[in-house]
């Protein structure tokens, strides 16, 4: 009831006090720019590799940067090779408001993950110019840069970004340090690109959902609570390796039957309890790896997400448990290497999921509360300033995939939601 | 009770009418050219790389050839790369008796595996020289090519090498047909090394075990009473490869996790039902392959042996069987791709089983009866030829590998066992 009355007081005075209620998005445009960014970073089959620091992505930057500069937006990159947009506001003493997402993509990947925010980001500055509105607060699109191999441009906004991390492989072919470098960065002095905590009044970025619920539930936008955590064990099984004829079935130390046993108690132990938890095993190798040969050793790679950081860990002691009975029955011998590349879990501003249901609601939308099981720029911008995400539908729930899509409606109305949000921000 | 007299008629017949029953091996010999043998082909950290067709190999067959012709044995190189040492009997109208092994060896393998059955047979020369012996029939000591790779060599002289595999490439980096002609065969010609049935009395091959049966039984002696058949399939689970954050558990199709389930289900239906026959998964493969993507296709090897080929099959059903239930309980799909390499189950003759038992008491060694869990040469001879096969212990059942062992006792013992046999069915 206390939430109802506050979201009401909210709501009135919001649309009292302002006269933008009509102002819409141009789905079209946005529309037409999704298809333009898609062009950059094709290969000769047409799939999609505007993968981090690859001339996909350096193409696919300045086609941005043209955009943002053509919308008036003062563009600068960071020493992280983070693309700042800026537009002032009337006051120049307060924070700026910030909204945006990424253009790099997952090899074969799809034309909406990133693109989306940052093409409806986009369009809010066209908006705004059309309707010759000024803002209160300046305001600044953000284009993060590597969201994929890491969220590594807002990492480093957020001071969070490891100076080893500079010489890691990327997926381009080049380090870290080395794209930063190709796409107009400055590694050797990417402390520079941190704000600090209060720089910012706030950020909001609007993504495609990546999964299947707001599909299933038949629901338009969806408000996020927060960001799941993420943790990564290498889990290796080891047995004996032994000549797959002559081994009779009661002599055998099986590595791939014991994490076969393995995979299946992992799926048990996240199931069990009540929650949106996930936990997979997506990834496996089995030595020697033969016909005939039983398999000695067998590599895994577990992973587990949750909005609660205790909670991930509960449930990974619990199948560290599983995997002692295994061991114990089958004669082999289980070690869990801990990545410690964790992304904590990271919970959206209160007051900001507030707006965006108001603006919600006030477009005639239908929506939920969910919580965002993939990771994304908001995660690492939460540390230093309030963030809000907003969740437009995909079809069948397919990302990371060239059958990645979402409807031009609900890009519209995430756009429409993006944009009240802002505006409802502005009068604080 | 009538197997035993016949038994003991046989015994009493060949022990009445010859001398040879103080001819022993000398044990030093074998032990010291297992020694020699192992240097070729050895890397750089002393491990042995001696595969078929490569440097090592040639020079391996070079030393052994040389060895072959010090004891006066008539050596060619067949089409096919077999190496053939004949001695000449006092009959020449008698059909040759024929014994041998292999000396290839698989990567990062052992020094006995085949490397014993030859040098026990060149033994049998030495002993029979040195105590001026000429057997009734001819004699043909035969090292096979190829045999890690597929029993090429005997397949060849049994007249069931297909032309077509000629092209294959093998772990040598050249093709079969290059590797033919790098050991001194003639790949254009391989038809001409088949021999027709009938054309040789018999063939006898000592090995090792490579298994852990009788070590555990504390046994001297295998009497083989065949080599298993082997069946394999590519296995592929096909689910949906989706976003490992935003697919809730409830929404997937995980093809990793109905693997898992398949390789439990080949276990329970292999060990379920009594008998020797074993089935192995002993490769997978998950794709994309990442901590962060629920696997969407999954390849698996399976393998199934038995001395009953109907088996086989039988398990083979029951385990597709099997698949029918997971793919309904996990929105997944199994498809099986018969390998047709197969290798029949090859029964061993029966008399010359009886001629390893006698040779064996008559040693005063212990033993047993078992199946050949591994394919061997013998297995491609047996359908042109009657065969036996005499097992010793594998030191902790190890093979395929550096670890493999057997005691200088139990290949004397083997040795013995061999030239009792042979001379034995020389009286026939």
């Amino acid at each position: 009831m206390i939430r109802i009355s506050y979201l009401t007081l909210l709501a009135i005075t919001i649309f009292s006090f302002v006269s933008y209620g009509q102002l819409t998005v141009n789905q079209q445009r946005m529309e037409k720019r999704i298809t333009e960014l898609s062009q950059f970073g094709k290969d000769t089959n047409g799939r999609g590799y505007r993968v981090a620091y690859t001339k996909g992505d350096i193409e696919g930057r300045t086609y941005f940067i043209g955009l943002m500069r053509n919308a008036g937006l003062e563009v600068s990159v960071d020493n992280a090779g983070n693309i700042i947009g800026k537009r002032k506001g009337k006051d120049p003493l307060l924070k700026p408001i910030a909204f945006g997402s990424h253009i790099d993509m997952v090899p074969d990947g799809g034309n909406y993950d990133g693109c989306l925010g940052s093409i409806a980001a986009l369009e809010l500055i066209e908006i705004l110019n059309e309707n010759k509105i000024t803002t209160k607060h300046p305001l600044e699109l953000i284009i993060f840069s590597n969201e994929e191999g890491g969220t590594d441009g807002s990492a480093a906004m957020a001071g969070n970004f490891s100076l080893e991390a500079l010489k890691l492989k990327t997926q381009s072919g080049l380090t870290i340090g080395e794209g930063i470098k190709a796409i107009g960065g400055n590694p050797e002095n990417i402390k520079v690109a941190a704000r600090n905590k209060g720089d910012l009044a706030a950020f909001v970025e609007l993504h495609i959902e990546q999964g299947g619920l707001l599909e299933k539930e038949k629901l338009q936008i969806g408000v996020v609570e927060g960001i799941v955590g993420i943790e990564h064990w290498e889990v290796t099984v080891e047995g004996f390796a032994n000549h797959a004829g002559t081994t009779p079935m009661s002599m055998r130390s099986d590595a791939l039957l014991a994490a076969a046993k393995f995979i299946i108690a992992v799926n048990e132990e996240i199931t069990k309890v009540e929650g949106r938890q996930v936990g997979t095993v997506g990834k496996i190798a089995a030595m020697p790896g033969a016909f005939n040969v039983i398999p000695g050793k067998v590599n895994l790679g577990l992973e587990i997400r949750d909005l609660n950081y205790n909670k991930i860990w509960q449930l990974f002691k619990a199948i560290e448990l599983r995997s002692k009975d295994i061991e114990t029955a089958s004669g082999t011998h289980f070690t869990f290497n801990y990545q410690n590349n964790a992304s904590k879990p990271a919970l959206t501003d209160k007051s900001i999921q507030d707006k965006i249901v108001i603006a919600t609601k006030s477009l005639g939308l239908s929506y939920q509360y969910m919580q965002s099981g993939a990771g994304h720029d908001a995660q690492e911008i939460a540390t230093i300033t309030p963030v809000g995400m907003i969740f437009v539908p995909s079809v069948g729930g397919i990302s990371h995939s060239p059958k990645e899509f979402t409807k031009g409606i609900d890009m519209a109305n995430g756009a429409n939601v993006l944009l009240k949000t802002i505006l409802a921000l502005d009068l604080e």
